[in-house]
């Protein structure tokens, strides 16, 4: 296969697919997106047969059991993405909204009009529902598509196609809105990553490796969030027990998502106070505890926490602390060590919070609330394909509205400049 | 001189900067604004014999009448800097804004708050207002610049950043806020574009071989049109005046800005009734036609257009003729040699219209009105960088408001994820 050439016609049937697309009306996309949530489930058992034979593949390949975790699809898997499709229908269409309109002097008006990003790459590891999420995303906000998974769900991957493919059919959409890139070989990768012509935005989703090798390589715009190092910061006019809720529960509540505190940041003065009990909490929930000199010099279950400590993110149960002299060491920390993800202030002190909240550089940052709310579904986009912690365009999750751009609708009635 | 060092240790002094600046009141920083132009202005001698030291230094050279037109500095000019600045000051303040804000049923209060970008990174030739414009407006929406600018206007642009600096100084803000390359070495350019730790954006300001050597070489964004090649496309429904005011308007008014129209596309139904006068009016204002076998059909006059015509922006009294047999081909005919930048369409039929703005894929797309409005002045905004034609945040004009970014402040009382 001369993967170059599939790929460069690949990005230019997309292109073209794109320009149909980006103008079908919004229950032509609804009515699609219904027709392939039907399809997943009447093609269930290809489907989940597809998704054995990948299984099959991978024995004697040392895969991790949270990678055949995230591999294997049985019914529920199957009915959880024909109801994330059946939820993306329901959404506002984020195509056509004026974001901003007036009328200058002269009479023309101006309007800012959202419309499709055009073409999204969306690279990912083997996770065959990223497949169906990505197609209904994709599809609802007006953008054609090129999937690449990863090698070890390529037939899942291609059964879920055929079934997404079903629904664009069914209302006429073109079955090049929606692609796969027909070949696990590598090098594909690299092609896609260079048809900055054709391909508007590149979406990874997976590891820091995956992440990283993309950023590095991709001469098209990536949405992405490299790793996140999220921080929670417990200042001294604050209540224990909501500040231990809102820690335990940014850590533990799960270890292995962006949004999880990895360091805890505590007053000095707070620590007499708070940091008992919400150590308590941490070691009985099962977590390691590193910490500095004085947190070390507090309890004795406290390990020893390095340097490297501060700008690692440990996506399993284990947490930094650190002591700070108060809300400004706290933001010159996280401004140093932090990923600009989302970071937490603990405090009853409504000037303190906004000192915290205006002082942080990152995308998401809270008040009295848990780091784990970092989620587009928690901030009420309905879905997203992902956060970003770049500062152009999509940062924080990206939904929808993120796969939108905008042009300006400029209407006159001759007039012509001086 | 270490160029990489002493490149380096600016971009570590512009984000620190950008921090302070980031924070600073919209009254200090419209201070700063009406300080500097009062230091332009009380400086005016210095900054005219630094202009004439460029000036000696580039006889022999070979620098074009415009080159050198462009680098020269009257009164007149340094007094445009001066109001320039001071009009900067009275716009709104673009940091700080609430462009989005709702609630959760958790009670989760969320919003969406500009801030600015960071660290923008400016490189021009050697026009030295831009010195002063560029540090303006970023100085406005909060964030550090480094400046480079074109080696021949090196002592210009020195004399203008000490007026600029005058005025940060006058307010206390941090003088490396504005900050200038103090080396005229090619390598230096190269250093900046690798400086993605500390530079947000890079907003490239010239001709077409600088922008392209940027996009190419950057690993930083570039908010930037590489060219514009606008069009204004003649419907058969469309008033024979109206079109011809606009036509050489979008064409004459000036022929070397970027919306200046380069191609018209004109239906075969209006060719007999709306052509000739069009043709007689370029012609008597010293356009040069070229057109396709039709329109040189139609008028002696006419020189032959090639296919290379199509995708050419003259910057010129030279337009391109070519006769469409509708809006969907012209909208085909735009979207393909188009540069995504500008495009008019002249009907009087609102469906038509429709057709054509929702069709073509630029960033400003026009209805009865010249392509020459493609200007932030002209749009409102008050001062534009430049314009762009990336799908991705800055698209049109780069005002200030195009040079903030967004945060999402989340306020809770306790909230943890379920």
């Amino acid at each position: 296969m001369d993967i170059e050439k599939v790929v460069l016609e690949i990005g230019q049937r997309a292109s073209k697919a794109s320009e149909e697309l980006g103008k079908a009306a919004s229950t032509t996309k609804n009515q699609g997106l219904i027709e392939a949530a039907n399809a997943i489930r009447s093609q269930s058992k290809q489907i989940v047969s597809a998704n054995h034979k990948d299984l099959e593949n991978t024995s004697g390949k040392g895969l991790s059991k949270a990678m055949i975790d995230r591999l294997k699809l049985d019914d529920n898997g199957i009915e959880a993405m024909a109801v994330g499709l059946e939820e993306i229908a329901k959404l506002e269409d984020p195509v056509g909204n004026i974001l901003d309109s007036w009328e200058r002097p002269n009479g023309l008006a101006i309007s800012r009009i959202t419309v499709p990003l055009g073409v999204i790459g969306v690279i990912y590891e083997s996770r065959p529902n990223v497949t169906a999420d990505a197609g209904g995303l994709c599809l609802k906000s007006g953008n054609a598509v090129i999937l690449r998974g990863g090698s070890e769900s390529y037939n899942s991957s291609t059964a879920i196609l055929n079934a997404l493919r079903d629904g664009l059919r069914k209302v006429d959409l073109p079955l090049e809105a929606i692609q796969m890139v027909p070949t696990t070989d590598r090098s594909a990768v690299h092609q896609l990553l260079g048809l900055s012509k054709y391909i508007d935005v590149i979406v990874p989703r997976g590891g820091k490796g995956l992440i990283e090798a993309v950023q590095t390589e991709s001469k098209i715009p990536v949405f992405a969030h490299l790793e996140g190092i999220c921080h929670t910061y417990i200042n001294e006019y604050s209540d224990p027990m909501m500040a231990c809720d809102i820690v335990l529960n940014g850590k533990m509540r799960r270890t292995g998502i962006c949004g999880a505190t990895e360091t805890l940041l505590i007053d000095m003065k707070a620590s007499e106070s708070h940091l008992p009990s919400i150590l308590d909490a941490l070691i009985a929930a099962g977590c390691e505890i590193k910490g500095d000199k004085p947190t070390q010099g507090a309890d004795k279950r406290v390990k020893n926490a390095s340097e490297l400590d501060w700008s690692t993110e440990y996506l399993d149960s284990i947490i930094s602390i650190k002591q700070v002299t108060g809300v400004d060491d706290a933001i010159m920390h996280i401004n140093r060590y932090g990923s600009e993800h989302t970071d937490a202030i603990v405090t009853n002190d409504e000037n303190i919070a906004e000192k915290f909240l205006s002082g942080v550089n990152s995308a998401i940052v809270l008040h009295n609330a848990s780091t784990q709310f970092a989620d587009g579904g928690e901030f009420g986009m309905g879905a997203e394909i992902g956060i970003a912690t770049g500062k152009l365009h999509a940062r924080g999750p990206i939904g929808l509205e993120q796969l939108t751009t905008f042009k300006y609708v400029v209407r006159g009635n001759g007039q012509v400049r001086p």
